[in-house]
């Protein structure tokens, strides 16, 4: 099984990393792009376990050491 | 328009980040998660373009400024 997991800035809080990315993106001359915003991604190979389990697992994982729930937000994908 | 974009490690490139993730997920007690991969994650958002361009530009802005195509991949879905 594998879980995929997205953690990105709270709506509100700002992000320089991205900031400075979309600011490199524009000035090496690419037009289009009107925000960037930067997060961390993990995938994780789990053990087989039931859909539920699993799904408590990444949750409490994520929210106890991969995101840093007072500026981050998590999302994540089990297949 | 949106595109999400997540940098990850070739495999065979060590990923001592997520070594220690997975070392801190097994000392906490959690049981059930067998490797941890660490990559990063970018939420973009693009002005409204047909979808074969914002493809290509999103291709080559992954390839140029998100990525180091010697170490790393990366998967992109546009929304």
């Amino acid at each position: 099984m594998k879980a995929k997991v997205f953690v990105t800035f709270k709506e509100g809080v700002l992000d320089p990393q991205g900031k400075t990315i979309k600011n490199a993106i524009v000035s090496l001359g690419y037009e289009g792009v009107e925000d960037v915003r930067q997060g961390k991604y993990f995938e994780m190979t789990l053990d087989t376990l039931p859909k539920e389990k699993a799904e408590n697992l990444i949750k409490e994982i994520a929210e106890k050491i991969l995101a840093n729930p007072i500026i981050e937000q998590f999302q994540y994908h089990i297949e």
